[in-house]
């Protein structure tokens, strides 16, 4: 196999935008990347249609008897836009200070392909059945996927899923992933007037759409940072003691974490810490809001329409499903006289934790340790892989999420970055793990 | 002269856009037309070049001691987007069931040329002194008309400036506009990160300036439409129980005013009329909103900035000034931590109320009355037009507002309309005012 480090540029030149139509060829070309790498590395691969973008399968059965992995990772990368915040071309990968930059570097691609070179390096000492699937979707909410994954149980069946798209806590401190937050993606669309109209010869008189998607959002969630949806903390476990103390180890410096966000604060909920308000308090956070002028200077307008995109953080045992329809009752409740509403459900996914006694998370901390000399660190993530709780549901199988990123990647931002030694300890890692199954199935 | 029809035509292709520096030609070339119509009439006219856009001057002595009036408009307009909102093009007039269709037809050109085209008519028989002033940067401020006004307050001296820039009761309904809301626009721009970060991995711990500028808004104007500023209403001057009076015996329907809006209802402060909201109660309307993603679907960001412009607009004796201050100190107190604040100010307006007993108001009613056949109502207008108070305040003489337009003539929207009509019964009543004035003054 050649430096696995250029064949991962050649992946990351593909601009695999998943959420734009124009980019539909990039996305099959990616697809087929892929597949023929797995191909080479002595799988029998292939390159699924969906009703969306193309899923890749690979595997490589080395006994009937032998433990099987199912590997899934995403080769779907998201829009680069604001494209003038880039140091350099987001889909020409180019390493500075140790980093390569580029658009998908940590989200997915990096960390997907570090196993696949992983496997390739392996070859055909590879000591456990393999599986791969490769979505080209992830970015925009999985719709193929798991209709795939109900169609086709046994095709997927394996006895533990490794998912690589987490983050580190630290650099050099590997760390496995224990949990994962949901996720309730909802948009409001609000229309007070038939027409745009002059904020003078009106103003006072008429609704204000962008008044309404104000006073609804302050209503959403408070100055202290506390959701006002009746029910909303309803089904939320509390962290166990074991969890606060061992989060209280880890490394972790509210001063650097301002620094690295550039905030001068980290508002939230009173009485818990930001690691816990990330990873075990659920949240909302409005995604994007617009209404009327929003060029240079000002205009004297009252505009028909505002819209505002907001999206909830789950925590076990809350269900998206259920947090969704109460929250749109409450929607209808607070949405001011005058004023016509339009509810969008976009994406959800269900919270996830793993318990750390399951045998293979073992075998996955022992694997990082080797790779990075150093103990696991086990921490929790918040944000959402939506498919790993449909994997633990269909295919009855522990999930490891072991993840090569770090926090600081620039993930779904400008500048995003992999870091070359991640890359490397990834696919070190990755065949640690391998080697280290049948011990532990 | 040629059919003031054909004339007005012309000056409606002219795209004079002032907030758009691609149009500074069109800007020359239509203040050249109107320097040039007024030439034909007679008088000795002049374009004059400013910092910004060039003003036209115009006058005809036709006596040392005859009255002389002031004419003010403005040949600038507003923006036309959203385009594909236009039934036919803004810059090519069109006439449908009576109505001239185009950018500009109502405000201003279709009125000031009404005051061009009744010069151009009386041609010898002009029994007043006449001058205009007429700006080019009304749609953005007038930014260079006040200094304009206070270096040449001998060049413009008058016995009564005569402003047509304002609505019409309802269609065919004669009307005197006696007062004017002022205005103070301003807008806030909020950062609470360095950079936009996932909305996952960071919701719960980090500021979302989307949040805070929400909470602000819902801070500035309640949800009954009251503005919570501290001291804003302390200036406020209740209208007298005339006002009332004449207002509520005006044509004003309810259920008609949603229609024309589009609205299904009105809400604003409680306890007063529609009327009364509009011209005599001071307002605060968000003008635009804009933060994170307004794509299409879903992104998982939390957006580093956010901003609002928003206007006020202001009654007697409410002075701009004051409360930009005032709500300039109060954003600072009600700025959640956590947050960076710009705060910009717009431009402004003094408030205006005119005595009805003014006798230039009385000739103005009964000029209007002539060309009606029909009482002249009185009434205020909610929007603003800063330059009154100027003239008022440089020129010390009164202003008289007889608008030729109408509510619904889609100002500052697509598909802004005049009436023919009211184009033909303008010029009969400027006439008739001119004529009028020496028994007045």
């Amino acid at each position: 196999m050649d430096n696995p480090l250029d064949q991962l540029f050649e992946l990351l030149r593909i601009p695999s935008i998943s959420a734009d139509p124009q980019h539909k060829d990039d996305i099959g070309r990616a697809a087929d990347w892929l597949a023929d790498k797995l191909a080479k590395a002595g799988f029998s691969s292939e390159v699924i249609d969906t009703k969306g973008h193309p899923l890749v399968f690979a595997e490589r059965i080395v006994a009937a008897q032998a433990p099987t992995v199912l590997i899934y990772g995403h080769y779907d990368v998201q829009p680069a836009e604001p494209l003038a915040l880039w140091s350099t071309p987001p889909f020409e990968p180019t390493i500075r200070d140790g980093k390569i930059y580029a658009r998908g570097a940590s989200d997915d691609k990096g960390q997907i392909f570090a196993h696949v070179a992983a496997v390739s390096q392996l070859k055909d000492a590879l000591p456990v059945n393999v599986k791969f699937i490769i979505e080209g979707e992830e970015e925009v909410g999985s719709p193929s996927l798991v209709p795939f994954v109900e169609a086709h149980r046994e095709k997927l069946k394996a006895d533990v899923v490794l998912v690589s798209d987490s983050p580190m806590f630290a650099p050099g401190l590997p760390t496995l992933t224990y949990g994962l937050r949901g996720l309730a993606y909802m948009e409001v669309r609000l229309r007070g007037l038939g027409r745009d109209v002059h904020s003078g010869a009106y103003g006072g008189a008429v609704p204000n759409a962008a008044h309404a998607a104000s006073w609804m959002i302050a209503r959403l969630k408070d100055e202290m940072g506390w959701i006002r949806i009746p029910g909303f903390y309803d089904d939320v476990i509390p962290i166990s003691p074991q969890e606060r103390e061992m989060w209280a180890k880890l490394p972790f410096a509210e001063s650097e974490y301002l620094a690295e966000t550039g905030a001068t604060a980290a508002p939230g909920e009173p009485g818990y810490g930001i690691l816990e308000r990330r990873w075990a308090r659920p949240t909302l956070d409005v995604n994007g809001i617009g209404s009327g002028y929003q060029g240079e200077g000002s205009k004297t307008v009252i505009a028909a329409e505002a819209f505002f995109k907001f999206s909830m953080r789950l925590v076990p045992d809350q269900q998206p499903q259920k947090i969704a329809e109460i929250t749109e009752k409450y929607l209808r409740e607070i949405l001011p006289p005058g004023y016509q509403m339009e509810i969008i459900r976009h994406h959800g996914g269900d919270p996830v934790v793993i318990p750390l006694e399951t045998p293979v998370v073992k075998a996955a901390a022992e694997a990082l340790k080797e790779a990075w000399g150093k103990e696991t660190v086990f921490t929790r993530e918040g944000g959402s892989i939506p498919i790993v709780s449909d994997f633990m549901r269909v295919l009855q199988a522990p999930v490891v999420l072991m993840g090569f990123g770090l926090e600081s990647d620039n993930l779904h931002a400008p500048n995003e970055k992999f870091d070359v030694i991640n890359f490397e300890k990834g696919i070190e890692a990755s065949k640690n793990f391998l080697r280290k199954l049948p011990q532990y199935v």
